[in-house]
């Protein structure tokens, strides 16, 4: 575990929609920030939970998807310098005597702000994990869980997708898809039952994958990682449909068995709460805890409705609040448009200082 | 003038980016929607101020002008059956006995609804009037004012652009522009000196076509507008830079003088307002008159910001409220990602009823 403390103006938890936006909008503000999120990548809930489907009421974009809407908000936030924490987990968040606030992961990191901003969402996208013996010795090297597995190398390897979800089957789809060079050598998909989830042109291709041999289905419960002498996995050990158990020879792993929010230790965190969300002052989205926001799903006040639209005017009004605190004096509306400082921070004139 | 009298569920004033993502949210909800606005186009205030300049704030859009950002929105809400009311400006409101709301136009519509959505921005825009005798009867035939001249058939025509600001420039750079068969045969800018305003690239572009001659540039001051025996405009009368008074023959009049924001009648109407805004409820954005809701530049609460992010929020929030208000019953979040009943009213999905 590190001890190293991080020293910031502003930390924001969260790198859904809401706390993509927040960043931006901090940064127009001229405020130094880092982020914090579970997921070693960004999108949040519509990225996660319907990451391919269309979402249409985004003002000014008549469809996009959420992997498509969170490209953009990272594409839109690339003038600044932002510090991103990703696969880190809130523990802890407490009020400093200075008045900063201390914030501490489950991973080890600790990183002290003059504001922290929680955008949580419905909670951390936690995978289900995989309950055997050896898999830790194993993770992020040949067993990789869902939505961690990005960084994972598949090429030429044998691979083994276990779910049969719709993005377990989305994930394989995509392997297939991949040009020969990135390809698996093999690619097999195991699951408890021959019935897999997904839209009927998901199914479809799976078929035809399976009817060209380029996947094998193999119909099992997992039971057992098998190393071999040097210590690698070498095999899975399933049970099959018989009751026989059966040894599946594979360089990687990767576990498809659901995701889902959690909201861990949030209500050990002091902050008023109501109905299992944070009461917020509509105004300035402060909470009850001096220097913590709350924006998004996570915050409630009169009229709340959980839109990511909603979301986007909370994280500019959490903006101006914290740039008032922090300077200590009102902050003046100014247009990207014709705004000479908001241009120079934008990167779209010359600074000259 | 009009007797006839409209009746429907919600009528939006102001085709700004906070009136046509109402009308969007209303749309969502199911409900029967009239604009009315005083341009006889949508856009608002970024579009009329700023139509070339790009905005950098909206969430999800890195960059985009004006007219694009109109554009999109206008895109955006094609599903929805509205009835657009241009050149329209709002004489009087007033709340009747039944509990809906009366709203005149100056122009002499009467609409009745159960819900005004004010989305007033900063105000009507209006064109710098010409005060010379006979305009009136040549308006819209041969003398077409700033922002409302897209009707004019200028092909083949001799054509006047008075101005020399910005908008006027770039009128007249766009009508140059365009392909021959659509091109006026002579193009004219008509000044009181020889001094125009416009972006570098714009001012180089005005330098080039009257080298070229392809636009001609008079210095002077526009006197009369002189017609011939059959009453059409057959030239203006200016007042030169030498104090002589010149003729210059015409087939059109293009008067780009300015054009900028009115309140017109609004503090007549008995909204409860402060600091010029109306003071509305943030939970559900009504103003002081049942029936009545503000959003956008013109509305005022808590920690307000007159921003465009902000407005989408406004009006999001104001379309649950409404149909709150029309049902007398709670409206559950849908998210249109998912929910059938939202996907039929896009057209996304077949309907069955």
């Amino acid at each position: 575990m590190s001890e190293a403390i991080i020293q910031t103006e502003v930390v924001v938890v969260g790198a859904g929609p809401a706390g993509l936006f927040q960043l931006f909008q901090l940064g127009l503000q001229g405020i130094a920030c880092h982020l914090v999120e579970a997921l070693p990548h960004a999108g949040g809930q519509c990225a996660e939970l319907y990451p391919h489907k269309p979402i249409y009421d985004i003002p000014g974009i008549p469809a996009c998807t959420g992997r498509e809407l969170a490209a953009q908000l990272q594409e839109q936030l690339r003038p600044f310098p932002i510090e991103w924490h990703w696969g880190q987990t809130v523990q802890s968040l407490a009020s400093l005597d200075d008045g900063r606030v201390e914030l501490r992961t489950q991973q080890g990191l600790c990183l002290v702000a003059r504001a922290v901003v929680l955008a949580l969402g419905v909670g951390a996208f936690t995978p289900r994990p995989l309950k055997l013996e050896g898999v830790d010795a194993l993770l992020n090297r040949q067993v990789f869980m869902q939505s961690h597995d990005r960084s994972a190398v598949l090429a030429q390897r044998k691979v083994v997708v276990y779910g049969g979800d719709e993005e377990a089957v989305a994930r394989l789809l995509e392997l297939a898809n991949l040009p020969l060079p990135q390809r698996p050598a093999q690619l097999m998909l195991l699951h408890r039952r021959d019935v897999f989830k997904g839209s009927d042109v998901q199914l479809a291709q799976l078929q035809q994958l399976r009817e060209a041999n380029a996947v094998q289905v193999c119909i099992g419960q997992l039971q057992s990682l098998n190393r071999n002498e040097g210590g690698h996995l070498s095999d899975l050990g399933v049970l099959g449909a018989d009751g026989t158990v059966f040894s599946l020879p594979l360089d990687v792993l990767l576990v498809y068995q659901g995701i889902s929010p959690r909201l861990g230790t949030l209500e050990q965190w002091g902050l008023a709460m109501q109905q299992k969300a944070l009461v917020v002052d509509p105004a300035r989205f402060s909470t009850s805890l001096p220097g913590v926001y709350a924006i998004g799903d996570m915050a409630s006040y009169p009229g709340k409705r959980k839109l990511i639209v909603c979301a986007f005017h909370e994280a500019t009004l959490a903006a101006f609040a914290i740039a008032e605190s922090l300077q200590q004096a009102p902050v003046l509306l100014q247009y990207t448009t014709t705004s000479t400082r908001l241009l120079q921070r934008l990167g779209r004139l010359p600074t000259h200082d």
